[in-house]
């Protein structure tokens, strides 16, 4: 780490000699690699923007300037070289290093990354105030050609071009399959506006043709013809962009002296680069789909430990299982195929499956026209991602009261990713959308059994709600709206989904100390009536509910205030929530414990109603 | 109206002679402007649309076939065409004909609309369904050039093109202004494609130069870049989509002769088809911005009763007081200028004003990039189409607790526009933003203090809530986040925002039955505290809590929870509110009456409290 041990600011990259640079490069792969095996997180997308980040380091001051990430999955270069690589190690961790731009951790991120496609909206607002308010400093969006499938970054980009604003817009293109209409590569290359330096154009295109898996075609094909037919000197030049490129990613030298070009244009300018995912290192160089988010891993033969049984997953068997007794269930995702568990789904029913791209909105909207006409529409989304479809949820779903079933994974803290992916809302919007019914399941058999619900019996909007990861020691599937699932006299303890595991340890807690509590499980928690809740309540006298979601119409808000519409108010409460909603990133345990709604918290809690 | 006379549906449309149809579009005319002078509603856009609409019943069964229109300001002939002109007297009133295609008033409707954008997902996921179960029937999805802006449209037609499914998007191109960049004509003309019939470009070309009013002219820029530069043969042929255009929106026949060869053609296809809006009433056709969304007007002159003062233009005039006191403030509007009142601020201050389109999440996402480098950006946008903006408002704004200014327009019952239209979903999907303040004014004073409050005093993320049209009798301003402006020992009524006029109706009345009513009015909702409120209640024991807006997340909820996490539970409580949220088109008095929240259900509310 020869080169890589004095750099601590983009002065120290910016004084580095020019044959410095490849080396440079080379040692942060290796810290790269070196790094996440221990801690895990974006490999493959980071090992693919080293270049362009140092690049980037060399032209522009990142404490003055303002250089954007789009979703931030190509960041850590940047905070390498921005003082934060003693960090790594700490890495997504509680209390340590984030995984994504951060302008409370350095001033050197220029904004806060996670949803995809903002950047060109975030960027083009800064350069906007640059010139509204006379300052002096220059603007840089970096977007990955899969975020270009929203339809924010197309609101941005047509944005941008009409603002005539001076900006830059690096369009990190680490495409991994070519549609194969060679039209579109021949117009492509036409274009090529670069005129110093090589671009190694061949190479790229023979890896760009290695196969990839099948799952990802139909996504891959949308993202291919956006990219191929209508972007190089199309799109972006008609849209009042300076077109460059396509640029060779890997091509320090070249990079920096294209990006100097677009800069001193001062005009809103595009970049066009071409990079690989997980470049430099042979496993994630073939396999990129397998190193995008990673969790530890062996640094030389990239072995993964087996992955646990997770909701994730068992959405996936459990749609196929019931895809069978009904050939009207169809599933969508938004470019999250494996994510979500839908891979298992598409191999099946790959005709009834669709992946929209990153395009929430969209697919929420086209699953209201399926359901429509008859079809019944499963989409599986994020928790956090899902909130840009709420408008289409209200609008295009509910209004007519659609049989779409929504699988809302991701749903409470989700650990490493922090808090741009928390799926902490989710309660509170999903709740007042008009009509729908809300199912938290708790542990897999309640998923199955929900799920079955959802499909069969209900037949307006319905979402399942669950978390990241596995299930808990509580594995029982219940019927019923509301269960007592201990009982109890001292103290109602009322939860829903996996908290019921912290519930149960709470209660334990609380029998060692002489309180006899009475767990209350909730099993849907709209439509809201909660009459098992608030007679539990009644009865102990005390009621804690615990919830994993932000404070904001939280059921525990509604289990007060229908025991008080009731003429049963409870004054002895206790609501543990997220509050404000806000929650770092790191270990999910040490969260809760942090925010105070792990077992030991609620058992405190109880055990202050009742006066110990 | 004797061939008009005669029309029931689609069937009785295509049994028309050829040489009806140029009459039949006459009589559709005159039967819109003498109604909609009577009723108001969308005149412009729907005169802009006759032809087309025919064209559409001579071509498609809607029946059968599923045309689905974007937005639905150009609904009107369809609905003449398929039953209900009989109805139309009774236009966007209570209990009357919708303004905006519903599928539970016709089954010729076949989706709702209101929120721009969405057609093409709506009508793929049609399309689709159609596919994967085997139907037998057509789909068109009809998008104007306003909604193109949009990138909901966007990740639509990126799906529609890539799906292969045949359908046919008909982009109703009304533009009434063309930049003067003559090359994207040219290539336009050069594009045609349609080889029957003569499109009189010529003469739309001399009226699509007719000067517009400068205000617009940025909101144009964009629309043209993208309609001018991308579109045609370009963008939409690169997606995937087969393109056929420019084809005269006035020619019937023509039209009838281009929809039946795109229907035929079993792919997606786009058609171009160019409509003048206001077409065939001359000052409409001079002023079509004037005459887009109308009251009664003079059929003859065209002339209007004037406007009365209201909170959104008031909203523009404050807002334009106060930046002059700092040149920071700017202000953003989605494609609404003048609804939201920011037309005064941009005739002051044009270089600090931007309008992006129709694009609430982008919108926002600026905003927030706006804010990070100093400015403050006020975002005024419609209650229901901030929806959109959601994640954003988390994501971009809150996560960094930006200071961006929100002037939360049409909140609460909208009147005419109906159901979509309603913003009764934002006191709640707002208050979850993390940090963020909701100032909710009762009258124009109000609103001057809170927005310089909000300007000046708050540095965080905050939004003003007001509604549609103008103040009630109370017009004091109030400083404190709560204030008793009536004392009274019964019971105790909360409420924030106009909301305040109805309460002290409702005291008058129950000061007659001998109740005392003491009324708080809340100034800010968010944070929530409400000491006087529970003070208050806890007084008179009983609480009446009325709000314009969704059960869900009510403020009413919150008073009852913090009352009772303070150990001041409240039993004798009511909650009027609007339930899960749908509310029809229709007097705003007569909804607030059925919805049990006008003054007469409060008194009685509060009465029976008292055990009356």
């Amino acid at each position: 780490m020869a080169i890589l041990d004095r750099i601590n600011s983009s002065e120290d990259v910016k004084q580095l000699k020019d044959y410095k640079l490849v080396p440079l490069c080379k040692e942060i792969r290796e810290f790269l690699v070196d790094n996440l095996s221990k801690t895990g997180g974006h490999l493959a997308s980071n090992l693919g923007a080293v270049e362009l980040s140092v690049a980037l380091h060399r032209v522009y001051d990142s404490k003055k300037d303002r250089i954007v990430f789009d979703v931030g999955h190509q960041g850590y270069t940047h905070k390498i070289i921005t003082g934060r690589k003693d960090q790594f190690p700490t890495l997504r961790q509680y209390g340590g290093l984030s995984g994504y731009p951060k302008p409370t951790e350095s001033e050197d991120d220029a904004f806060i990354a996670g949803h995809a496609s903002n950047s060109v909206s975030v960027a083009v607002g800064m350069a906007k105030a640059r010139t509204m308010s006379g300052g002096d400093y220059d603007v840089v969006a970096v977007i990955g050609d899969g975020a270009l499938t929203g339809g924010l970054a197309y609101e941005g980009l047509a944005y941008a071009g009409a603002s005539e604003e001076p900006m830059v817009i690096i369009l990190n293109d680490n495409n991994m399959s070519i549609d194969p209409n060679v039209g579109g590569t021949a117009r492509l290359l036409q274009r090529m506006r670069v005129r110093q330096g090589y671009i190694s154009f061949k190479r790229w295109y023979k890896d760009a043709f290695s196969k990839v898996p099948k799952l990802y075609a139909f996504n891959h094909k949308i993202k291919e013809w956006i990219k191929w037919h209508i972007l190089p000197g199309n799109m972006f030049s008609s849209m009042g962009l300076y077109y460059l490129g396509p640029v060779d990613g890997h091509d320090v030298k070249e990079l920096e002296h294209v990006l100097r070009w677009a800069r001193d244009r001062r005009e809103p300018v595009l970049v066009h680069v071409i990079t690989k995912k997980g470049k430099g290192c042979e496993y994630a160089e073939e396999h990129p789909e397998c190193y995008h988010g990673v969790g530890r891993f062996d640094p030389v033969t990239g072995e993964m430990p087996p992955a646990k049984a997770n909701f994730s997953e068992k959405f996936g068997e459990y749609l196929s299982e019931f895809a069978e007794k009904n050939d009207k269930i169809c599933a969508i995702t938004a470019a999250m195929a494996s994510g979500t568990g839908l891979d298992i789904f598409a191999k099946k029913y790959p005709d009834r499956f669709i992946d929209a791209g990153i395009a929430e909105g969209h697919s929420t909207a086209m699953a209201a026209g399926l359901a429509k006409q008859g079809m019944v529409p499963v989409f599986a989304v994020y928790s956090s991602f899902e909130q840009r479809g709420f408008d289409m949820l209200i609008h295009d779903v509910s209004l007519l009261n659609l049989h779409v079933v929504l699988g809302i994974d991701r749903a409470g803290i989700v650990g490493g990713d922090g808090e741009t992916h928390n799926g902490v809302f989710d309660v509170n919007y999903l709740s007042s959308v008009p009509g729908l019914t809300l199912l938290c399941p708790s542990n897999f058999a309640e998923l199955h059994d929900m799920l079955e619900s959802a499909l069969f019996e209900i037949d307006c909007p319905v979402a399942l709600r669950y978390p990241r990861g596995g299930e808990g020691e509580y594995k029982e599937s219940r019927k019923e709206q509301e269960s007592i699932i201990r009982e109890g006299s001292d103290v109602t303890l009322a939860c829903y989904g996996t908290m019921v595991n912290e519930m149960l340890k709470a209660a334990d807690i609380l029998e060692k100390q002489g309180i006899s509590a009475e767990i209350v499980k909730i099993s849907a928690v709209k439509p809201e009536l909660y009459p098992v809740c608030i007679s539990s309540a009644e009865k102990t006298g005390r009621l804690v509910v615990a919830e994993e979601v932000c404070a904001a119409g939280c059921v525990g808000e509604r289990i007060v205030t229908r025991a008080a519409l009731a003429g049963k108010a409870v004054s002895n409460v206790k609501l543990l929530n997220l509050g404000e909603g806000i929650v770092a990133h790191g270990d999910r345990a040490l969260l809760m414990k942090e925010k105070g709604i792990d077992a030991e918290a609620i058992a405190k809690a109880a055990s202050e109603l009742c006066g110990r």
